[in-house]
């Protein structure tokens, strides 16, 4: 058993604690939960009320110009940008991840019309997969998605793959793939490299323009903390923004929407990628949640990530030895991102037993429990408390309890 | 010149003038602009702040079974087919209206897969055209976007057509397809039906089902008043649901989401449909905004905006004679929405001189002020006043100043 750290030093000198007073996190709760929903902060919930009441309320049709609304997709995409290593110009804000997934591999595909494989692993979260598989089927011009298992990606990559689609962080397990590795293997077959974010962005460094990637997508409601259903980015490596041709062309890629062509001419830049109206509120929701990442070097986030998760570790180890709780994230913090994830038999209801504890995290079948660390608003002292919580649980049974076992619809 | 129509006695008589009271409309403001941006209300404001604090802030992930989020596009849904004539069941609330566009069109050719016509005419909205060229050449397999002009639709239906896709009412006349007729026609060609009802929903009644229409698409931030960019709606006929398979095949609308299978498997119905994590804040606006048209026939809703439309044609024509207004809306109200558009060479600068006396309508190039009538929130007072103040400034050529040329980013 190792010796439990010294968890008020660590607090003390993290110079990130002062974000926390922003976020709006209920009393009596521990949230591990960030990398599937962030919480509300108060900019957020201001900025909201702002948008409805002196914006869509008092300008109404014209906030498309008084409050800039037209524009917000591009300006809170480069304000992302900065967050995941990419220049301005070549972010923006759009849709949900998925349609950002099909869009950006749309584009791909027709940029290597003569290859036919989309390459990924099973560790990609399933939608990346489902988009792929629907599109390489609707095309109807031969594609096939090539599933292989997340270590022999590498293997497989070879000049019959037109994209390599790939999720950085594995949404169970943590499990971070070498991306600039990757990257550099596709591109020397010849092959597309195109990478989802989700776990990864607001999470820890980034480095998109490094790793050399031709496109990314990401979620704007996890470590963005863009609220529920908040809008999603897209990334197109700048040199290849003119090849682009939107397979889903929306007048909000038009070079010029409000002059009601009958014909379509794609936008300069990454604005071809957008598609429809933006939601204007969602997007008001996000782009003040990025206040909190102000002034904060991504490297300060991964500083305090890998601290956390060291610590949570750490703890659930020295506390809960012997409960039949396995380690299914990377033990390295360089192949880990800013999640957790233990396995138990009796997952699901340990889980619910630590979310009436006030400890949420979440589950994922078909026995790992995910705890999400997000060095914005978590402290040392509330990683070690939800530890010291879980073993309480654990030793004493009391998950085991028709309630904690009953299944919610939504996971 | 036409005797002056007993204004006072047709608001006296509107049942529907009560709904006024929760709309938040700027005084001074006489809101002729619905057909773009609809107002916010009372509701909507309170129901945001509601999803903001009490279900993101509050209830953090658990929202999504506890506020009911997962379910409230097929909820929402709902609501708007009971204003189009659309069974429950047969619409989803989901993404914008473009990519609505996109997943309808891209399922309706893959039921017709040996035609290669998309049909539709020049008084579409763009996006459609764009979304459908862009798609047509997209897929590669030969498909061609026919245009013609919306009087030559009927005659161009033949059995080359795939898809009939037309929006009903023209974004710049007003003037309305005749849905149910060309339907007919499209499937006696053996071509499916596909309606953007963009500028119909929550204006006058629509019969989907009645007219036999395949697929429908709408916009949430018109007359349904949603909020900027709230969500889109589509729709399905029923019978054709289960044959629909997504091109855009995202996680919400597998039949498991949760059990995050690799394969996918589409849901029963229209919620295959569904893409990405729907816009929870912007779709709770859209909720909310809804309920004014609860209790209320859309019959009721035509009725009035009939009323309105006549009364402002009538005073429009009875002050301004002579100073070089020609309406480009059908006299006729049946094959008109619910929408009036005068052309004048100096269109653009009397708009904005309009909008600088509270009168807020928009322009559409070359020459078309359009002027939207939602019967939830105008009087026929309002109405009337507004054509006066129309008069005024034609009269006294106030419109003829700098400011009022200039251009705005967004028109």
């Amino acid at each position: 058993m190792s010796e439990a750290p010294d968890i008020e030093a660590l607090d003390a000198e993290d110079a990130l604690a002062n974000r926390r007073a922003d976020f709006l996190i209920p009393g009596g709760v521990i949230y591990l939960d960030g990398n599937s929903l962030g919480p509300l902060t108060v900019r957020a919930r201001d900025r909201i009320a702002c948008a409805v009441t002196d914006e869509w309320g008092a300008m109404l049709i014209r906030g498309w110009n008084e409050a800039g609304w037209f524009h917000a997709p591009q300006r809170v995409g480069d304000r992302i940008g900065r967050l995941v290593g990419a220049p301005p110009g070549s972010v923006t804000v759009a849709d949900n991840t998925s349609t950002n997934v099909f869009k950006c591999l749309s584009a791909a595909l027709a940029m290597r019309a003569s290859r036919k494989v989309i390459l990924s692993d099973s560790g990609n979260f399933p939608t990346d997969l489902y988009i792929a598989s629907g599109l390489a089927d609707g095309l109807g011009q031969g594609h096939e998605l090539r599933i292989v298992a997340p270590e022999a990606v590498k293997a497989a990559i070879d000049d019959s793959v037109a994209v390599m689609m790939l999720t950085e962080v594995d949404y169970r397990t943590g499990r971070r793939h070498d991306m600039k590795r990757l990257t550099a293997k596709a591109h020397e077959a010849g092959a597309l490299a195109m990478w989802d974010l989700a776990h990864s962005a607001g999470a820890f460094e980034v480095d998109l323009t490094g790793a050399g990637a031709d496109f990314a997508v990401g979620c704007g409601y996890k470590y963005l903390n863009g609220g529920p259903g908040a809008p999603a980015f897209l990334y197109v490596r700048p040199e290849l923004q003119e090849h682009v041709r939107p397979l889903i062309a929306g007048w909000m890629g038009h070079a010029a929407p409000f002059a009601f062509d009958l014909g379509y001419t794609p936008l300069e830049g990454i604005g071809r990628m957008r598609v429809g109206t933006p939601p204007v509120l969602s997007l008001a929701a996000l782009d003040a949640a990025l206040d909190l990442f102000d002034g904060v070097e991504m490297a300060a986030i991964r500083a305090k990530s890998v601290s956390l998760c060291e610590t949570f570790i750490r703890e659930v180890e020295r506390l809960c030895a012997g409960h039949g709780l396995r380690l299914v994230s990377p033990r390295d913090p360089e192949i880990r991102g800013s999640q957790v994830s233990f396995a138990h038999t009796e997952g699901y209801a340990v889980m619910q037993a630590l979310i009436a504890r006030g400890v949420i995290g979440d589950f994922r079948a078909p026995d790992v429990m995910r705890f999400g660390f997000a060095p914005l608003y978590l402290s040392h002292r509330e990683v070690a408390a939800a530890a010291a919580v879980l073993a309480e649980i654990l030793e004493t049974g009391s998950w085991d309890r028709p309630e904690f076992r009953a299944r919610a619809a939504v996971t």
